[in-house]
């Protein structure tokens, strides 16, 4: 089924204990739809860039075949850069730059051909947009939203508003505390189903994700890897993974949820062993495959 | 199979955003033994009280089957108290209150009827006690050993040394991270495994836990209790139902270590529902076997 992507296309430069990239490919529109091309097409890609954006990223998102018809050039302007340092256990960051340059002005225009996407993955934007997003797109199956600790912070009422119109929410386990003023997750996934959406994700980073809908806890793990080179993206990888394969499948079934989650979980897997998006370049369905696998004996046990 | 286990007996006072209590039945000693208590007998329990100690505890302790010719009574002396305070996440606490009392001078002397246990477990208490008991032991079958940072920062030689003699080592991320100045709890525990225990287990309190053996990785989730009360002695009675079931079963196959970890997560996730050992006062097998079956459908997923 078609899947519409909409978030930033970005200039990372990023440093963490084990190496350091400059403006290289990333941006959440980036991860999500490179994620998910392992598993379904078309995938429309909404954004915006500016003249500066490398021609060799372009074919990078070409090469996955993503559908760049939605993604806007303004010639003049400067790409969204955005550096950060990791500090040694990982999961510590400082950001050193922000620089929205286009982005800062990003109006998402849905082209018409996009406006029937069966899927829609709204990455990490403003509420507000993601709203206008959802109001240009014509009885969509499914539409997952990401978010952030940012927006719950600066615009609560539009994240609200929002929370309302999307069927899926995505968020790490500090943002489902932050959002809700509930330390316990199960409580806070509770508390956000409440809000709106009727499935909730919260990701815990290196212990794993927790979904939640109306009938059904599931806990996946985190894949244990020994290497882990750069956290960026991850969470878009996942986000792409999951809605990936819902959108190859279009089984909304909690049963296939929880598969949606191990392929979220898989694909960010491959997403932290390399810098920027080289984890997720060159993966094959039988990589994928293996890694899913072993989530499955990760977390397997049987009755004696 | 016969299973020894050594460690505190206490009177703890705890505040938690939720409640508080006074004085109640405490120690390491005790909830390993009453959480074991559901799976295997005989339980022989060594440990140290003062002349206050109530008898309605020894009675608690009693009625759970547990053999008591192993708790040295000091009469003139007065028990160990611990008092402490959690927080309003419940994930961090204060202490408020450690008065050894009779424990400082603990001599753990195995009774000669104990000399021939098949399991062990060995509370957390000073590395070199733990040795100690270690030598009074006729080739066990397997010893389980519990530690903390305040053995990790204080007698690190003495760990070292009683961490070659032991085949099961249960601490939690915090503390494996302290014990191998690893943050990646996969290398953690392989580094832990090479400096003696062959099965490393890492709690991760709200988490989960991870087991990892030499060929086994294994990610245990935690049960998504929404009303914990008490945190207190959850690590305990994870290690008590985990060797009381490798006790009954006789079994140290990965499959079965595996039933064991959610045995053993089965019992913590009681044991914190209610304060002191209340929540492990009034179990019984189909309690525990509908949530061990509950752990297994929070983790289960299938290929399509």
């Amino acid at each position: 089924m078609s899947l519409l992507v909409v978030g930033s296309v970005a200039l990372d430069s990023v440093e963490t204990p084990f190496g350091r990239v400059e403006n290289a490919l990333g941006g959440s529109a980036v991860y999500i739809s490179t994620a998910a091309s392992y598993f379904t097409k078309p995938i429309r890609c909404v954004g915006v860039v500016g003249g500066d954006f490398p021609q060799e990223h372009l074919r990078f998102l070409e090469e996955h075949g993503i559908d760049l018809d939605g993604l806007q050039v303004v010639k003049e302007g400067r790409t969204f850069r955005w550096a950060g340092r990791y500090h040694y256990d990982l999961n510590n960051r400082d950001t050193l730059l922000t620089e929205l340059n286009v982005f800062s002005a990003f109006d998402p225009k849905i082209p018409d051909n996009y406006r029937r996407s069966a899927y829609v993955c709204l990455g990490n934007i403003h509420p507000g947009l993601q709203r206008k997003v959802l109001d240009q797109i014509s009885k969509p199956r499914l539409v997952v939203g990401d978010t952030m600790n940012y927006w719950i912070e600066s615009t609560p009422q539009e994240l609200v508003e929002t929370l309302k119109v999307i069927d899926v929410l995505i968020l790490n386990d500090s943002e489902a505390r932050l959002l809700t003023r509930e330390p316990n997750l199960t409580k806070a996934a509770r508390v956000i189903r409440g809000m709106g959406p009727r499935i909730v994700i919260i990701k815990k980073g290196e212990h794993g994700a927790l979904l939640v809908t109306e009938e059904t806890i599931f806990s996946a793990p985190a894949y244990p890897l020994e290497n882990l080179y750069d956290p960026t993206g991850a969470g878009d990888s996942f986000a792409g993974g999951f809605i990936g394969w819902l959108a190859k499948t279009d089984d909304l079934s909690d049963a296939n949820l929880k598969r949606a989650v191990i392929y979220g979980s898989t694909l960010a897997s491959f997403c932290v062993e390399r810098f920027s998006v080289e984890g997720l370049r060159d993966l094959s369905p039988l990589k994928i495959q293996d890694r899913f696998r072993a989530f499955m004996d990760l977390s397997r046990f049987d009755e004696a």
